[in-house]
């Protein structure tokens, strides 16, 4: 199986990169490429590190919106379920068996509460967050109406600036708020640090983890002393897991971007100062590129350019070369700097994305492969599940 | 029809952002919506316009991605065919019924040739570029195994710095070898600059299109003394049209943002001093996005993120308010500067986004409004079309 123009009276044929024991010089571009084994890898040492440290790992399936990569954490990684960020996201994972799953963000328009609250008839254990009162009423007669139960979690806002509370007195009311209301239940706090976990020092994050780890021990405790338990305390991303694992407070790790990694995760530092992509975690996603034109002696263009990933945290960066440089990217094309002309048509490169959550969501497939061979193809499950 | 959870017994409810006939009130966010009067206005107008100068209009496929759009600046536009960047785009559009179809790029893969030699079966007259000589037999090669035509345009790189050769013995060279190459058609010049496109002055904009005027005009030039014609001379975008229509040699325009808009394209300036989205085009293309957390009193956080648009032009600007800003954008969420606090939970916005291609390219509809209702909805056809 070399080529895939032997296929192409196959409708499948047109709307795939790439078939399964195909060459992997064979896939056509630009496509998502993931290394199965780094993959396989990264997922089971952040399951063994969770594992070891007596935390719960809900890991992010809004990085990777798929329900092969999160069925593939569960068996390899141990998670026990998955958070998202909207309902339609929600909605794939519970199809796709995924049986506890959190909408880490708040749910506030009527059409999106009432499919929220028909999620727990797929099978799915369903969370979300809240961070208004008023939100409450809506959530628990939706709940009521379709006879099932949402949990809440009260959202504290801990540094990332977007959604959340941010006094104890607020985490209370709102806990009681819960409580109160027919159907929901009260599950406890959500704390997540979005702001920092890509600060390039290992100290940096560590004094802005430490700032949300006192918020959420202030918040348990007046939570306990109004007889309110929290079933989870979430929270925690690629650049501070370490540092909610050792906080005594929080139960359970949300990471996402770890499993694929990307170049802006891979330039911040660990506790040693070293770069996470030079041991911590290994690049696993990759954007696929092939030279289409190098007219000019030393310049090559590339298929990959913005409707191929999101460049809002800077270009992607070319993997194992150091004599070609991804210096440009308009719609449709990539400039590579080639000052000694080593690269020729066609010639393929591996791009790490400068953010993996944005640009996963561009394409419809992951390739994985595994040897130089295709072995799976992943659709996308979630990909535009934006509302 | 008021209620979109009237419909959520049946799947499409789950996986659109609307539903015709229903209040723009009740569309699940976030979402592109069309405003349809403005849009049969820009493309009606540009039509009219390239009709009166004696031009041919190719619309640019690549930045609706859509059939539909296509189709309806063929009717109000009297545009000619389409051009896109992919083979993959192309397929989606012969198939819609378009019959003239320019994949205005390179095709250098063999699968992919493979697969541009087959267009001709779908109905549509089949054209490229080339901008080497040892891509030509490959195309040849192709077209002669499915009995088919592929005309091939020599592609001028006039500025944009991407695919394309940069002098008249190379054009020449290039024209001599298709039209000896069985199955191939040597049909013209390609000369899109990509480049200046976006700058804010008008002489600026016409200087730069000179030298690609100048460039074209020589090649012409040579091209006729070797008994080559060319029946197409394309290029031209939204900020030049005017530049190419007078200059004597284009006689097609290949024009896309202008049918959206977008705020990047809006601040450039028209000969009078004026953004051109005062005026001369109107945004017909938003984001819409709704407040879905209002815990801080003078910030409001909306769903729509990285994963609703691309931000490689610059943030998205906020349509017809002056009193509130969107001032931040992480994955999902966007924060909008509300000093007054005017905005609250559940409020929407019209988010005009700053790049509309890459924009366009994460969403899976287009819904079309048109006096507060939705009165249509059309697939965004060629989406994570990049192959």
């Amino acid at each position: 199986m070399k080529d895939i123009t032997e296929f192409t009276d196959l409708d499948v044929g047109y709307d795939v990169p790439a078939l399964p024991g195909m060459d992997e010089s064979d896939i056509q571009t630009p496509c998502l490429i993931l290394d199965l084994d780094a993959l396989e890898r990264n997922v089971t040492k952040m399951g063994d590190f969770a594992k070891s440290h007596g935390m719960r790992h809900r890991v992010h399936g809004k990085m990777h919106k798929s329900v092969d990569v999160a069925l593939l954490q569960e068996r390899l990684g141990g998670s026990v379920g998955v958070c998202c960020q909207k309902v339609s996201e929600a909605e794939v994972f519970a199809r796709g068996g995924i049986k506890d799953v959190l909408v880490s963000n708040q749910v506030t328009h009527p059409a999106k509460i009432d499919r929220l609250a028909r999620l727990p008839k797929l099978g799915a254990r369903t969370i979300c967050c809240v961070d208004d009162l008023d939100n409450i009423p809506n959530l628990s007669a939706a709940a009521v109406k379709h006879g099932t139960q949402i949990e809440c979690l009260v959202e504290i806002d801990c540094g990332a600036g977007r959604c959340g509370v941010t006094t104890t007195p607020q985490v209370v009311e709102l806990a009681k708020a819960i409580d109160a209301a027919q159907s929901l239940k009260f599950a406890g706090i959500q704390a997540y640090q979005g702001a920092m976990q890509h600060l390039d020092s290992y100290e940096d994050r560590k004094g802005k983890t430490q700032i949300a780890i006192d918020m959420v021990t202030a918040a348990i405790t007046a939570l306990k002393s109004e007889g309110l338990d929290c079933d989870i305390v979430g929270g925690g991303g690629t650049g501070s897991y370490y540092f909610e694992s050792a906080s005594g407070v929080f139960n359970e790790l949300q990471c996402g971007s770890y499993a694929f990694m990307d170049a802006d995760y891979g330039r911040i530092h660990d506790k040693d100062g070293k770069r996470i992509d030079e041991g911590e975690w290994e690049n696993a996603l990759f954007i696929l590129t092939t030279v289409m034109s190098h007219a000019k002696a030393d310049k090559a263009i590339v298929d990959a350019g913005l409707k191929a990933q999101s460049v809002d945290s800077g270009l992607p960066v070319i993997f194992g070369r150091t004599d070609v440089t991804y210096v440009k990217c308009s719609d449709e094309h990539g400039v590579v700097s080639d000052p000694d002309g080593v690269l020729r048509v066609n010639d393929t490169l591996r791009l790490v994305p400068g953010h993996c959550d944005p640009t996963c969501n561009v394409h419809d497939w992951y390739v994985g492969v595994r040897g130089g061979k295709v072995e799976t193809l992943w659709p996308v499950s979630a990909r535009g599940k934006a509302y």
